[in-house]
């Protein structure tokens, strides 16, 4: 057969299947997939360059389903690749099945997590410069597109920063089927909104008929030859393609079609077409940089205070010499978090994202896909813009590292809009993901190395004033751990525990107390998540009790960790937490630690408030 | 002096009353202030409408500080204008002052805060979008972006709906100063660029010299004469304009002016111009909708299960029809949330937004302004989006609401990009926000009344599968209340707590234990932030424990929520929370119910492991 038959034959066959499945299924998305069948089919028979019995050579071109939706589809083609036999395409959305609802990559074939819309292009960013400037092999990123999460303003972030960036290894392909969850897009079949909106942000736009293979295969090839920007394919579609019951038709998104067997002989019948996708021509080596012996950062006790955030970068630049698969990227504030000190020590392998952090945390997923190794940075504040993203970097299995730096009332003049008072409860709240916030320069610089080698969503906190030097420039910190910085032993009368900041508002409550006759322990749970549970468990039962203060809204941070890590333990320890419980205004950092209740006065005082409970209550026994 | 002298001199007036203002405070940001401060003279001069006297008048302009940083320059305004006096000018960023260092409704003058970048546009769009549809009446909304901040996918996302909705009582206006805060935007100069972007979204573009008196007030007239479309005013502006230490300078962001008095005598000096701004021309009224009366929804105990979705949807329509003040607004899946029954039965009030979840809850922000009262859904995992929108809804103190609906491992197939496992823990994590989650129609019903009521951020999640009725359509249920769901009295031996699905499993268990011997006293948890506490202090002191099972991660929810009530009581009950630990695939709903551990079983287990341990200690005792 022909190969314009056997491409119009091979996207039938895919909008069969993605009906069988759909119907075995009894729930998903068959519709979406049956309006790009015909995109998908002539891109992996002809053009896609993918060794599958090898889904992680480097050399591979990627396909990243951004409308994750039409799952079906992607599984049809796994099927017609031999990926996948027909058993397994018929377990989707099974209990168990890796065939889930929207794809992640418990599927080998599949590089990260889709679903939530308006992600796939930002992630194909990410991949198209790890493409041109890590890698630096001729891999292309393909990216298939729904009209409906052109209204995701992440979307245009990804169009800005591929036009920006020249990406003319990167090709979207928007699949303009007119018709959303529950009616019609803002744009329906008006190709020329997209086409205006993405040659504004410097790409190429070509429309096409996404029904005529012949117009799809001269489409993939012009944005194959396409250098200097990249290529959007703007393909108009009918929903339910080939499907009279449900072709282009409201009220038909998101379930299975009313009768698969009557749509199936409608598109001809089941098929056994075998899909031969090309193997990637070139076999480079991906570009490697080579690793340079640098002093790591030290920091005497004693010595001039420093931000965490300055250790931060130092650490990271250190860390960038020693381990050439770091990267940094960062949300146009490297300044202030200080990876600037990594992009002036390794420039080929800094990304300047812009004021863009949900652009910046998807081309961080990207780049890891690559096993790059990404650490991202912006105020703490302002990750929230990118929590999305995060969540869904856990579902892809992502391996990145955040930073959110000037945390918390202690930043003190520029106000609460700038505090970032619930990063500790959003980024506890995702799965697998560890939640750090150090006190001291060595301790920072201790923790970005561990960072780089832990998998998941790690995350740290760093601060915006200069803090003392607690600890020694060799003491080791692991992640799940936490440190007795005073006392420990049978003699402390309570327990007074922090992170970052209230660390040292905790040790002058212990100066304090120590003055009025009482012996505090104070302990330091730079680990948030996991928490180190073991001091915790031993303060609960050597002490009275323990007050933990923290820069942080009192919801979901430093104080629940301690009350869960004690109640997984069964303990009954009296605990007293202290956060910040009324919106903050501006002023200065010592201001706004006494007003919010967290420093060392307010520390000092809760710890004779548990004393006098405890009295009260040997008292009454 | 002619009108371009003054307006050159008021120019200068802002400039230096900036510099001042930042040098008392030795922080802020005068060189982003200066780069404007020609664009607001202007405006504030000769073309917003205000009375000054009254800012929460409805016929007055809105003017949205979108670069909230430039905040010298809005309070230099406010002095100008007569609303503040030098003394307050210089006390900007000190404790306790109104003049913080990004704007706060604390001023009434400001209608929102910002400081978040990306934001001040998309709440102007919802502004614009009250003013059209809701109060219909003639006022302007203007929004001073900066260039910086066009990186961020949320500013296109307005761009497209003004464009959409043709919101010609909308005018933003970029200063393009070329700076970000470590060095040069992604476009520098090129003007073009942003008005590019912005026609092909349906905008007027004009471009003009911002520091031209004269062009930049021949702009602002085409603006409020164009009709159909917004008007975006591209001005080319110098950071630090006026001092040439910092004038176009890098390395000058966010920090005061190095030799204030020198950059003083070199404006020119100190001026005391007073700037007239002129009232509104119009005095209508805003139009009101008519109340209507309807039956409320009922559902009967027994009667066929009904999904919390659709109980939303069927109470939020009714609510519209008593209360024509409330509006609703959905990231298009309204036929999901139920948002469509408000849609059909209050069609003006209606805002469909399309897959935009960020302009969704800005527009809710604007909105609410206008003492609207806004109810935003979709589904909870989507609302992770629009975070940063939420948590700068609180500074705003704005008075929103919100519901995630097909939350938790309980939706099924679909994965886990659609659950939205960390709702409560983020939702919590916001100042002032109430967070709830019914487990029955009735109770839906009630808590969508309630939420009408209550100021601040109010969040709802809702199920996607039906649920028996539990409760009688006349029962009454708070905010911050809680209730019994079985037992309740001294005979219970063990205490099983849950929201949502998790109740129906706790009943369940209950059932089980039952057979078992054992007694369990059941509570609806139903107000996860205000946690019904009194409830569960009882059962502590009552019971032997308290079993907390949430579809939800173990961080920062339901079951942290209770360990914080009970330790602040200074409760030592034993407390064993269940959540969801391991990364969810897709399944039936019971299936993931089970493999997560929140189910009947694992709830009745963990009675007996909290049974069995209050047994051991007993013994030895």
């Amino acid at each position: 057969m022909g190969d314009q038959t056997f491409l119009t034959e091979l996207g039938q066959q895919l909008r069969v299947d993605s009906v069988r499945a759909s119907a075995a299924a009894g729930s998903g998305h068959p519709t979406s997939s049956m309006s790009a069948a015909d995109l998908i089919a002539v891109l992996l028979a002809e053009h896609l360059r993918y060794d599958v019995t090898q889904p992680h050579d480097p050399n591979n071109d990627h396909l990243i389903l951004s409308k994750g939706h039409a799952s079906p589809l992607l599984y049809a083609a796994l099927k017609a690749m031999g990926a996948i036999d027909d058993d397994e395409l018929l377990s989707f959305r099974r209990f168990g099945s890796r065939l889930e609802g929207h794809p992640t990559p418990r599927l080998p074939w599949v590089d990260v997590a889709s679903g939530s819309l308006g992600q796939g292009l930002p992630i194909g960013v990410g991949l198209a410069l790890a493409g041109q400037r890590l890698d630096r092999i001729p891999y292309r990123v393909w990216v298939l597109c729904g009209d409906s999460e052109m209204a995701e303003g992440s979307m245009w972030e990804a169009f800005e920063h591929a036009g920006f960036e020249h990406l003319d290894n990167l090709t979207a392909i928007i699949d303009v089927n007119r018709l959303g969850q529950r009616g019609e897009t803002m744009h329906g079949w008006d190709l020329r909104a997209y086409s205006d909106r993405a040659e504004a942000c410097g790409w190429r736009a070509i429309e096409v008929d996404g029904h005529d293979v012949d117009a799809i295969d001269d489409a993939y090839q012009q944005a194959v030859v396409t250098t200097d920007r990249p290529t959007v394919i703007v393909a108009r579609t009918r929903k339910g393609r080939g499907v009279k019951a449900v072709e282009d038709a409201e009220g038909a998104h998101g379930k299975p079609l009313p009768d698969a067997d009557e749509a199936i002989r409608e598109l001809g019948g089941e098929r056994d077409l075998t899909l031969s996708v090309a193997k990637p021509e070139s076999r480079g080596a991906p570009h490697r940089f080579e690793p340079r012996a640098v002093a790591w950062p030290r920091y005497e006790i004693g010595g001039d205070p420093v931000a965490t955030r300055k250790a931060y970068g130092e650490a990271l630049a250190a860390l960038g010499a020693t381990r050439p698969e770091v990267v940094a990227l960062d949300g146009e504030v490297s300044n202030s978090t200080h990876a600037d000190l990594f992009a002036e020590a390794h420039p080929e392998r800094f990304f300047e994202m812009y004021i863009a952090e949900q652009q910046m945390v998807a081309a961080a997923v990207g780049i890891q896909v690559r096993d790059w190794v990404p650490f991202a940075s912006t105020f703490a504040a302002f990750l929230t813009r990118a929590y999305d993203f995060v969540r869904m970097a856990a579902v892809s299995r992502a391996d990145i590292r955040l930073c959110g730096s000037h945390a918390g009332v202690a930043i003190g003049e520029d106000g609460p809009s700038q505090m970032g008072l619930e990063d500790f409860a959003s980024l506890r709240a995702v799965h697998g993901s560890a939640v750090l916030h150090p006190c001291d320069p060595n301790q920072t610089a201790a923790l970005v190395a561990a960072m780089a080698d832990r998998p998941g969503i790690t995350y740290m906190r760093t601060s915006r004033g200069a803090m003392p030097t607690l600890y020694g420039p060799d003491e080791e910190f692991a992640i799940g751990d936490s440190r007795v910085v005073r006392g420990g032993d049978a003699h402390d009368d309570v327990t007074l525990a922090g992170c970052g900041v209230t660390v040292h508002e905790a040790l002058r409550a212990a100066d304090q107390l120590e003055a009025e006759g009482i012996r505090a322990r104070v302990l330091d749970l730079y680990s948030i998540k996991p928490i180190g549970g073991e001091a915790l468990w031993a303060a609960a039962s050597e002490t009275a009790g323990i007050v933990v203060a923290e820069d942080h809204w009192p919801e979901g941070g430093l104080g629940e960790a301690v009350l869960s890590s004690l109640a997984s333990e069964g303990s009954q320890a009296q605990v007293i937490t202290l956060g910040v419980r009324e919106m903050p205004g501006s002023g200065k950092p010592e201001e706004l630690l006494h007003a919010a209740g967290i420093d060392a006065e307010a520390i000092a005082g809760a710890a004779w408030r548990l004393l006098g409970a405890r009295a009260t209550s040997a008292h009454a026994h």
